[in-house]
């Protein structure tokens, strides 16, 4: 089964909301089996409405639109699905007393006139309730393909997708032969072309089970994919070459799937029953947010402070002023006395201090925009991390706070 | 000029990413004054790529792809470029230097293998340097039309259509005989349904200019968009609009378009020569991170602690332990003791205080989840707000942030 998904709607064309559909529905055809070749984005314009569902018909065995079923002339996928497929409108009263309903629960006594139009539907064709809106689900059968039209508001998407569509497919047995399951394996440490040489020879195994790699500001997903018959053997489809891929990466895998750097270097400092603290300059409180966005955080995050100023570094973490005059607030000197100096205020077991610059301004020719120290000490001393990041300023706080988890981690 | 975009990548069509790279295209493009008719999402799939790019070339003057530039075998953009309009490759070796220069500046002294094969392009293409990355931009002429082959990572797709083809479009006189702007009009402190209330009458002014509502956490925008002949009649309609918005609206307005609230805070703190120091608790750092986003902020940004545990509000920022166990952490009390303290502490104009819960655990009958407390102390006194919030962890410590800003910028 071959699927395509075509969105209607000028107001997409031109960018004015970002289309957020087609990701839930390619996700929901993966999972039932279906496989998806095209999405296609139209404009409330019928005839090209219309050339795209032929071309869609020709190719396709299952079509989804999404949009363009509200009751203004503006909508036109009802009338251009006619046009494809040749039938007529005609008037469903049971939505006419759907929508009535829904019109009197939201307390009105009266249904607007133009709302009616939502119960004109192409002759012959199925339709499915909407349980928060007035535009119903409609499915048409063509000869052997099926053309299924959605509301466009992802919040009336969905439960006619899900409470209709999805038990009429599995029903009638459209997909289920086949199911698509991924699971992403997390690296940071590496660049992109670095891991690319370690696991080249597995992007390319195909059909059945592949591998991506995708990469982040300092991050590089390896998304692993398989197509199987059963969930039974997609999982040891998957186990194959996560194995595989554990193998050659070690430790520079921090997780799968949801898991973050920030839940990783948390579960390792709850587990192991170790306290942090952090000094920030150039993340100017990234670092900190980052962390606290686990849940459980209070467990093993004492405190954090944003020394911003050098007055603050120097009067609050102790960090000698002769130290940031002779090396500069940006050095090595100076974020290792930031990584103690938080230590020692908040006694926990590890401190991190991170100082750099951020840009656009404050680089020079021997201190350029992008140049971080991140430095750690606990019980068995300090280290220090020279980087050097390239992007805008949120880039470089995100690129510097990446690392700095990178290397706590690797320290517990 | 009709422009249509084709976004290439398997990852799009399973549902592992959502596009947002076409909705910033559409956007730019209407800004230029290009007809935008359709998108298209394919594949990492050569046979299906090349048809759609023919069909491209078919209908539309300018064909934009996205996506499948990097140096893996998965990469079938350029490629299939070359199928569709008949070309070869050749190697590039002033895009192989840049790709070289990109990797020094990572700190890799030796560029790997594999990348060398991003310096491969069409034959007779241009090429525009990408900025942060080591797919460089493509542009191929083929007879009128063009087809240009943008990466697929956002924080590089930007740069290179912003620095790269924009310049070039506009240079060689493409772009439309009408141009569509938009001006967004950015509020805090009001929900949409009042901001829907105060101006609804404007919301169905149409067809040239239209406004619309779009509501971010703690935050309603109201977009202009305007479609007109040239640049000051669009600029005339707008601020036709923009004017009467103001009157209505008043100071919940903080900005228009890329200005934040963080932003607007910052301006004023400049402008009024005003120092800031901050205490968070359940925002954990992102009060911090948001404001050290504003290039410039060290001018009023002295410090900032984020003081998760009761010791480090008792020791560091001098909060009572006895307060905490008479009122909770979570009070007004013991925000207003955290703004006060860290005042004096950093010897700032202004101190903020925020204590909450964020969740999902930690909230009781009394404290519920999404309680937060807001402090501010300046000059002239004291004051607290209590809020309450609904949301996950991530959108609890937002709306506080966001309140806190909403609040500072209320008394500077």
């Amino acid at each position: 089964m071959r699927a395509e998904i075509i969105s209607v709607g000028t107001e997409i064309l031109l960018g004015h909301i970002v289309n957020t559909n087609t990701a839930y529905l390619s996700k929901k055809l993966a999972g039932l089996g279906i496989d998806l070749f095209y999405h296609t984005t139209v404009g409330d314009n019928p005839p090209r409405l219309i050339a795209t569902l032929k071309a869609a018909l020709s190719r396709s065995d299952i079509i989804i639109t999404t949009g363009g079923l509200g009751p203004t002339v503006d909508d036109i996928t009802l009338s251009s699905l006619c046009g494809a497929v040749d039938r007529g409108l005609v008037f469903e009263k049971g939505i006419e007393k759907d929508i009535a309903q829904y019109f009197k629960n939201q307390g009105l006594r009266k249904m607007p006139d133009d709302a009616k139009r939502q119960a004109l539907i192409p002759r012959g064709a199925l339709w499915f309730k909407n349980p928060v809106g007035t535009a119903p689900g409609i499915l048409i059968k063509h000869g052997r393909k099926i053309l299924i039209a959605l509301p466009g508001p992802p919040r009336e998407l969905v439960p006619v997708f899900e409470t209709g569509i999805v038990p009429y497919l599995s029903k009638k047995g459209y997909g289920g032969e086949w199911i698509i399951k991924t699971k992403t394996i997390r690296t940071a440490g590496l660049v992109e072309a670095e891991v690319n040489k370690i696991v080249k020879d597995l992007l390319s195994m195909g059909p059945a089970t592949t591998l991506g790699i995708y990469v982040h500001l300092g991050q590089v997903d390896l998304k692993i994919t398989t197509k199987a018959q059963d969930e039974k053997t997609a999982d040891r489809n998957i186990a194959k070459i996560e194995r595989e891929i554990r193998k050659r990466l070690k430790t520079y895998i921090f997780g799968v799937d949801h898991e973050t750097l920030e839940s990783a270097a948390g579960y390792a400092l709850a587990a192991k029953r170790k306290t942090l603290a952090i000094a920030e300059s150039c993340t100017g409180g990234l670092l900190a947010n980052r962390i606290t966005n686990i849940s459980g955080s209070s467990k093993y995050f004492l405190m954090g402070v944003v020394a911003y100023s050098n007055k603050a570094k120097t009067s609050f973490l102790g960090v000698p002023g002769k130290l940031i005059k002779k090396h500069g607030a940006v050095s090595k000197e100076v974020a290792l006395d930031m990584a103690t100096g938080i230590k020692n205020l908040a006694h926990s077991d590890i401190g991190i201090g991170v100082t750099g610059i951020a840009g656009p301004s404050g680089g020079t020719g021997k201190k350029p925009v992008g140049l971080v120290y991140i430095a750690l000490a606990d019980a068995r001393g300090t280290m220090v991390r020279e980087c050097h990041f390239i992007g805008n300023r949120q880039d470089i706080k995100h690129q510097a706070s990446t690392a700095a988890l990178v290397l706590l981690r690797s320290i517990i």
